[in-house]
């Protein structure tokens, strides 16, 4: 299969791997040709993948028109330039090449999840990958299982026979919606168990605040079209099982930090870039502030983060709620 | 409320403290008159919860009758001494008396949850809590959450009512199959999880397992008349992050030597009693082969530990399975 990775960070560069790894003819894009030619002489992505060999068989290019003809497509871009770059992609995709979409995030302005975005763009419907994957591990080939989603079964068999592997494991599922929001939602859920964190608590605390944000996700992505079980799965509870317990992941330490005290403006003088699980958690309370769905521990995210509310005194009102059926 | 504590180990102590904390009278009970006298003048549960300080309004006994007339009865004796403590308090109970149980596991020979085997003592259906709670963390007001459930939601809002406090959140289930049963098969999925620590695997084949663990004791326990959704909640995904991210679950130590090559037979000559994930995980297995339930992460550990087959085979051939739908 000829495999097209369209963005050139650790995500698609495992994922190139992998494709590669399975005996697939892989290029990978990037915007910029000089950071291209740096991976390219260099046999290494320095900047997103440091200390990776790169196999030799993968191809870099900055140059669109290198797609056509590509059986595979894998969206994998940030999410702030993914209709933009996708919509310079449109005059080389067929429309028998499978497009997979691998970004976790919504659209900062109008909230939509990048398959909705994709279908705008390409008048069509894709796929999405997603799941509990560290882009490290997966490019070292420590056993990784992810999710394939989409609604049509026999694209999603392509798709999972492309990417499976001894070490990389795929499950398909039919629920795109749910396992697309499950990689953004759980960003929120995951900077509140950084605050946990930065307060010093156990993991009594921890275990107790990624159930009820389960339940808190899974509530609102029902009302957004997903099944709630999907939520219970590896694009669901597994993301943010390795979510929260990384210590790399930007969404906790950004947690970690405002538990500890600072105030986000502080926080976000050191970054290039804010959390996703910021801005995520205001899109995400503003989706279920429309449709009616109580988000306790989001609201609280967004008190800390918007109006500076002590975490402690936020814990306390968590755990102060009138009390609940499960 | 007049509440009596049948168990003096380190859970049992620490549910007396909550209930002791929201201004109950409590008394707890151990079987050896020495030990007891020995916490009753130490002020310290010296054995089971080392370092922690009793508060002086607690009382401790070793006398059975004197459970006479209690209002709330919390059960957590261990599961291989349930049914014979529990027989020595049938005289002293009466019909009105509140009984909630709080120990984990199975019985050993019949396999039955211990609700069902309090149901054969008293002929009356009791209530279960449980959750993720290590006995040290709650015992010092560490924020925790758990789940009581039974049929007769009156009884759980008084079980609810009297527990719930600042530092723990206490929730209720109508499902008391589901609870009871994700603390018992969550012992079986940290065994893996231990042996992919000591295979020395990184944080996205741990989250997988858990991920995949869990929808495995989601099928079996509704073949067992659970409902599948509760093993999202509190006692289920909840308890299984927190042992599995343990360094002092027993359970989860157990697969880790597992998974570093030693042979159970090894590992249990230095150990006082075997880790209940590792009959639980027999016990699940002929369950699940009862039920025509597929629980494949159950049965290698089966295969770990009865056969002393390879660890890293065994993952293998996890990831090797045939693909499939999530």
């Amino acid at each position: 299969m000829n495999c097209f990775v369209i963005g050139n960070g650790g995500w698609g560069t495992a994922l190139a791997m992998t494709l590669a790894g399975n005996g697939h003819r892989v290029t990978i894009w990037g915007p910029f040709e000089e950071e291209i030619e740096t991976i390219r002489s260099a046999g290494e992505n320095s900047v997103y993948l440091p200390g990776v060999d790169l196999p030799s068989e993968i191809k870099w290019t900055s140059d669109p028109s290198a797609s056509a003809g590509t059986d595979l497509v894998v969206m994998v871009t940030p999410s702030r330039f993914y209709r933009s770059t996708l919509e310079t992609f449109v005059p080389y995709l067929s429309e028998n090449t499978l497009i997979v979409s691998a970004t976790k995030g919504l659209d900062e302005k109008t909230h939509q999840r990048m398959s909705e975005v994709a279908e705008e763009v390409l008048h069509r419907e894709i796929a999405v990958l997603s799941g509990p994957s560290h882009a490290e591990e997966v490019a070292r080939g420590v056993p990784t299982a992810v999710t394939v989603a989409g609604s049509d079964f026999q694209t999603l068999e392509k798709i999972q026979a492309a990417f499976m592997g001894p070490a990389f494991r795929v499950y398909t599922s039919d629920d795109l919606i749910g396992v697309e929001l499950g990689g953004t939602l759980k960003n929120v859920i995951a900077v509140a168990a950084g605050i946990l964190d930065g307060i010093g608590l156990g993991d009594n605390s921890k275990a107790a605040l990624m159930t009820r944000g389960l339940a808190e996700i899974a509530r609102l992505g029902a009302a957004l079209g997903a099944k709630p079980e999907t939520f219970s799965g590896l694009s669901g509870i597994g993301d943010l099982i390795v979510t929260c317990a990384s210590r790399h992941s930007r969404n906790r330490s950004v947690g970690e930090r405002l538990g500890r005290g600072e105030s986000l403006q502080e926080i976000m003088n050191g970054m290039k870039q804010v959390a996703e699980g910021i801005w995520n958690a205001k899109a995400a309370r503003d989706l279920a502030e429309k449709h009616h769905i109580d988000v306790p521990i989001t609201e609280e995210v967004c008190q800390i983060v918007e109006n500076g509310k002590d975490p402690k005194q936020a814990l306390h009102d968590l755990m102060n709620r009138d009390p609940k059926a499960e």
